[in-house]
């Protein structure tokens, strides 16, 4: 009998992933093959050729990116921060292992060098290898490699960058000091004087309550704070949000230009991702509201 | 033992349902209870009380709406299109037995009728029953209630309507006939002169050739056409199409005005519902060149 990786089980000879995060809702993928596994130090780490998604990058059980829409995620963390700074010339990506980040930052001929400051070295290598179409097997030699803990490594920055991009997985395990007020602190100095960051900040909808203290948090540390959404099929909800916060004064969205070629991301939709639906425009307002009064 | 509902199992004392409609991607809920089943003429109606989304309407099986985003979809095919027609005063609404299409349709003063056109009685007594706030438990004096085909009510319409709303389920089985050529010129024929209609045309993202075929059709039937797209987190992908058929022009975006209160949609997300983004844009003008050239 051949051993299944974990997290995969065998139903009348289909092969399933199943993610076991969240207790009331489990979603199964068919699998064609285990392309890639491995226990690294970190996590366990997986790409696994899906039916539906194509290879998909699988740590500790949780689908993190597919080869069908990683490049959703991927477009909007990076090119909103890129396209609202005049002149981005040094770039920091934490986490963001999946190489997808670095691809699209590497669209700017002002970028002059790229950090890609991942944990785990084994989530570079099988992305690479496995997974192109998001990573885009990116060998632009701007593009520096360090596999080292993102918290540590802003520590050590001063002034040394335009934009900082914090692409993590969700705040449970290694990535829970990512969204911590201290770390946000560091971002802050690791910045230029015009320097902006953003992160990832969950899904409205199921995960209010961390994008509400994320927004709170980074607006505590930053002038200026701004939400925007994408829509990641394969995330739960499919709605997600980012957070920018920035040093100086954020541009009205009208004014924002881009123009580089992107499977989803355009101009038009690199402004209008700040429109916020009601409900979630109320949140931001109550939540600012209650901050003010405090 | 008692018996179980089709389509729920038990798995170790916890009930579940599990979506049987894809053959590579299985989603399952974890419900309380079972608020209502009824095997109708039509097909198999249950309310199930789920852990992540409340009480959820499901016809054989599929998730079709939830207590807890139902609303963003019966939002976006509602108000787009009330927003966009100058004066709409006769509304048509085929399918939308949860009855929110009615509900938010009933926010206009200028709207003294609503026809609602659907084939299976039942599915509108378990929403109005178990799922207010979805169906708003609706008692409207403007809103009439059929239950008929909507396809054969449509063909005895002329000139009746200003806006129609098809709010279908899938193009499989009863709702087929509601993506074919011959029920749009029943629904070009239903319109007063300057009148518009709206259906859901399915994924982008997983149903591409169903909604760039709808939008082809809708295009050869009515002069002018635009898609849109919401954010509906409990359909597969995320990401929903909604096209507009319309006999004369449609207004820009930035010029549409909307000021009802709504839970996801306001006026800059009515406007900007239309940006769409760049792969869907591109399929869809491959799709009039091609449509040009034949």
């Amino acid at each position: 009998m051949i051993r299944l990786p974990k997290y995969i089980h065998n139903s009348q000879g289909t092969l399933w992933l199943t993610e076991d995060e969240r207790d009331n809702l489990k979603i199964s993928y068919r699998i064609k093959e285990v392309l890639f596994e491995e226990s690294s130090p970190f996590q366990h780490v997986m790409v696994l050729d899906s039916f539906d998604f194509g290879p998909m990058l699988v740590l500790d059980g949780v689908v993190q990116t597919t080869s069908k829409d990683g490049h959703i995620y991927n477009e909007m963390i990076t090119h909103v921060p890129l396209s609202v700074h005049p002149r981005p010339q040094d770039v920091l990506i934490i986490g963001g292992g999946d190489c997808g980040a670095a691809k699209e930052a590497a669209k700017y001929e002002s970028v002059r060098r790229i950090d890609l400051v991942e944990i785990d070295e084994a989530v570079v290598r099988a992305s690479k290898r496995y997974m192109p179409e998001v990573s885009g097997n990116l060998s632009d030699p701007r593009v520096h490699y360090y596999y080292d803990d993102g918290v540590d490594f802003a520590k050590r920055a001063s002034a040394a960058y335009d934009v900082i991009i914090v692409d993590s997985s969700d705040p449970v395990g290694p990535a829970q000091m990512l969204f911590e007020p201290a770390f946000y602190e560091s971002l802050h100095r690791a910045l230029r004087e015009d320097g902006l960051m953003v992160c990832q900040s969950q899904s409205p909808i199921f995960h209010g309550d961390i994008m509400e203290q994320t927004y709170r948090r980074i607006g505590h540390i930053f002038p200026h704070t701004r939400l925007y959404t994408a829509v990641v099929p394969t995330y739960p909800g499919g709605l997600w949000s980012f957070t920018l916060g920035s040093k100086r004064e954020l541009p009205e969205p009208e004014r924002i230009r881009f123009n580089k070629t992107a499977s989803y991301a355009n101009q038009e939709l690199v402004r209008r991702c700040f429109s916020l639906p009601a409900f979630l425009k109320e949140r931001l307002e109550l939540s600012a509201d209650a901050a003010r009064a405090h």
